[in-house]
């Protein structure tokens, strides 16, 4: 493999991206998408902590052959678009840099999820550009398609709120949730790098817990986006990890303003995904080993005996739920088909 | 090992157990704890698809040198108690058979564990021994345990009910539950012997996902629990599976009568459950491994800042599940130490 | 998804293929491979068995959306060539059949792999079409590519096979062999479907083991290739099983004929694979991560203080092992790029 | 649980016992299995690192509720023996100063296994008591009962050397080990505490890898026990990880100097193993599952066609191959029944 071995473009690629923070997990997966990308050049790949060091090195299974150099906001040259996974908080300034120099973001932090500012500060603290939060779109595609392709900033949904969302938006759109109970389960690479032993393979093998029971940032984000499709019901939301590498699971439990049948809610979920190219509503309840690896969503809905709703999406956390969803967002961002590069 | 080699008990034997379908996995580790019990004597185990076979070939760690022989209700001289561990259905015949010998009985099965015939009919089919309904005691140890001293038949609840009802029986017992959701997760094992292609190390590798999404046999079974306790709450109920092997984590999400502060909430289950042997209320969210290859049960309760009370129960669900509490109240019927061969 | 949902193919196909024996792992994942082909087009998908399903109830992940059929030895028009995943000693009557109408034909079966008539029957038992043997080519593809590119049966070689005699091509082509040892660890899938008990998740959970200590049929499969290659050594091999899905590791230990030191053999590796697409000389034991769900084969050679050469080859059983090499050596007998389909 | 929760003792302690280095895998499952022995007094837990935390906050499943401290070699009083858990290096300034208190001491560490100066610099670097390496006593108890139960000071053996020279010794006795592979496999608790990246859970999950292909520090004292036995035979090791927690596999490949049949090799392996209370000579390849969380060490050995011996042997790494193998020594040394605290 040659450093400078370039992907195959079928013609002119419609941008040069760059991956800023591609040392993470979410980062190391844009990257490689970017990479393998029929219409997208990677023009560079960065990360402060393991500058020097060649991708393939840290994610060999990647095989993208690039070297990870500092970000250097005066040489941005040439770069039309950049996805950013840097931590919550640290991502804004970047972020702000980068749209000063004209350049499309997606950015896959937390810092242009929530619309409102105090609501960011409460769960994240101070902001760093708060300036831009009214511009920035929120990137679950399924509902922002058309404000997507002319967007400039675009924030990457929670990993969380991806699968939540789409599991409850059917019913959200109707204005039918009186009150939601999501039980979400992750697996281990929803922590991210680092972690040290509370993420050792021998804390985690075997185990499973719910974490973050006092208030996970990820509910506020749902709240909004149910609040936005019609329904603002009080959502509790609670996850957890299992012992598996890539894969979540939203359980979600939801009581309506006026009952629904459980031919009435499949009938309306068939509906709602069915032009979708990557969420489909299936006819039992979706395993995770069906979508890893994958920008799919599986939803299924079913309504229990009392008139309780129970709707569940799988999806791979860190596709579908972060790097693969960032660049079906950037293809529409660019005028390219939505699927490019994700099938 | 010889087939002879007995255990070292001290003084002599409180009783003479038998173990009838010893090939299961509920069945095979009863069987073990038996065999390692201080004051008990394994008689016998038995099987019928694998009569001849030594247990110790099936389940080489359980080191039980017994050989299977099939049941002989004809033959029972000598055995003061049997643990059953049939399929449902197919328990009760013989467990009538087995008090009509005057053996004291631990059913593992759901056939006892439904007081209202119609109730277990519709869930489970005809009865084979209805008349037993009334007189028998249902096994959860720390809610019944007078009852469980005096009694000559035990129904062992099921695994997802135990871990379920610990949870919320602090609440329930205060009659504070006005409604609740249960999302369960287990193991493997939870799925039993057999299962094919379902249960296959490839099938579940890397996967989870909801079953029996419309409605599973354990629900009915906890109502009437919270129900005897004073809350008579409708429960909505759904498990899922992990890739694990035993394991079993019940997250309950319960709205109360009147609100209850996080505190309050905290103090009434460090109460209630101070003096348990086995049951702990944790100051965090309980994992599996905490408990894995144990009779305990981890509690954690919370309180939302909504007001909705979040109770989280670990258990082992092969041991507390099922065996080791066939055990725990083997002894209570016996008038040994509830503890004994148990920690 | 529709069931006449068409690929697209990049101009006409160059074949139609059909995979028999489609519902087993490797036959399953071949039929995916070949549906995602941008040259072939995947005429059917049969199965005895499962005949009536469609290959995406049994495979959601692979998402081929064709009804499994019966085989249907009089009604094979237009189809150009097979891949055949049946049963050892199955596959050869049903291989001769279709060669017999012309059909190019991958059989991933042992049927055609050893070319000495005793030794498959001392290993397999009765041969069902033996006057096929000298025409089939051993599709181990980077040491047979020139036949290959003639060949109208290829046998696919055994996953132990591909990893082994990769590890250790290089030496056994300079005559360098004097004596092999080949301890080799693969995931479960490498089992297949069915098994029952033993391949039950809780069975191989946490577990590991040696399995054909007394002999394996892929030792002679390897030893002819070593052979062939001007290597006639000794070889032991014995197989273990692992707890993961897919991966397969073959740790070589070699005596040699002459002493040749790390900096030769490694020189020796890197120039023999210097050129190949799929397999590499990498810098380090190979990991099966980084080989999972790709055709690729990385390969590992060190040699010890004492003169003894270490090999290490890691691949994916189900793919570089099996259902990935039929596909790359059916490129070649369709005269396409080797990789097409495949990166 | 309190504090001062004191195990129920037969008889008053046969011993008090530090574990000092509880904080770490093995250190912290002695720690417990003291605790629990039916004859000992754990009378303190240290660790640098982690002083003043409680061990059952840092490993709820072992239930040790006892508060890390300190080492503080002036206050020993009171203290009969100790087990130290400290790393390669470290051990040997600890022990000493133990030793110059009287107290007695098993090491868990490296620092006097081996007997040879030279060698252990060689692969270890400076020894910071070699003045105590002539006393000191291998504690493989198999092999060193009688010098046990006089020893002073004695060295736990690595997890790999107690598994390899278990396979391997009844043929070493006989002098008829003439060439030796070995194959080890563990699992991910093997590598201890701490890791970093490399032993997250996404790291190891799906994976498994060889490691130190160029010389591992097991080897030297592998090669060392066999020649004490009888057999000065070289040794090729190889150690790999598996995705799995407790577990280790040693694969054994041996040339001999004279021919062995299978029959004999059984037969001396069962009679040589026959009256072991841990070892065992099992009747297949071993597997992981049957000894997890035991003392047990289970061995097969065959013949393959050629001559070729292979022994496997499979022991859980934390307990016989360290912790557990440790409390078989000590009481040894304390006088008492080696099974005691152990089965």
């Amino acid at each position: 493999m040659s450093e400078t071995h370039p992907q195959p473009l079928n013609g002119d690629p419609a941008a040069r991206v760059l991956v800023a923070g591609a040392s993470g997990f979410t980062g190391a997966l844009a990257a490689q998408i970017v990479w393998r990308h029929p219409r997208l050049e990677l023009a560079a790949v960065t990360s402060r902590s393991d500058a020097g060091t060649r991708l393939d090195r840290l994610y060999p299974r990647y095989r993208v052959p690039l070297e990870l150099t500092e970000l250097d906001l005066d040489s941005l040259e040439g770069i039309d678009a950049a996805i950013v996974a840097y931590p919550h908080g640290a991502s804004a300034p970047t972020v702000a840099a980068l749209r000063g120099h004209g350049v499309l973001v997606v950015d896959l932090s937390a810092d242009f999820r929530l619309r409102d500012l105090p609501t960011y500060e409460r769960w994240y603290g101070d902001h760093g550009a708060p300036e831009l939060l009214e511009g920035a779109v929120y990137g679950l595609t399924e509902l922002y398609r058309d404000e997507l392709r002319k967007a400039e900033l675009v924030a990457t949904p929670g990993c969380y709120p991806t699968a939540s969302v789409l599991a409850l938006a059917p019913l959200a759109e109707r204005g039918l949730l009186a009150d939601v109970v999501i039980d979400a389960k992750q697996g281990v690479s929803g922590a991210g790098r680092g972690g040290g032993d509370a993420m050792h393979y021998v804390t985690m093998d075997e185990n499973s817990f719910a974490y973050k029971t006092e208030g996970h940032r990820h509910r506020p984000e749902i709240e909004q986006e149910l609040a936005a499709l019609g329904s603002p019901a009080p959502v509790t939301f609670v996850p957890h990890l299992m012992p598996l590498d890539q894969g979540e699971l939203a359980s979600c439990y939801a009581q309506t303003t006026e009952p629904i049948s459980k031919a009435e809610a499949q009938a309306l979920y068939a509906d709602r995904y069915a032009d979708e190219p990557f969420v489909h509503a299936v006819e039992g309840p979706p395993g995770l080993r069906d979508v890893r690896d994958t920008n799919e969503c599986h939803v299924y809905v079913t309504v229990e005996e009392r008139g309780r709703v129970l709707a569940f999406a799988a999806i791979d956390n860190l596709w579908k739920g972060a790097s693969s969803q960032a660049v079906q967002n950037l293809n529409l961002m660019l005028g390219l088909e939505e699927t490019e590069g994700l099938t």
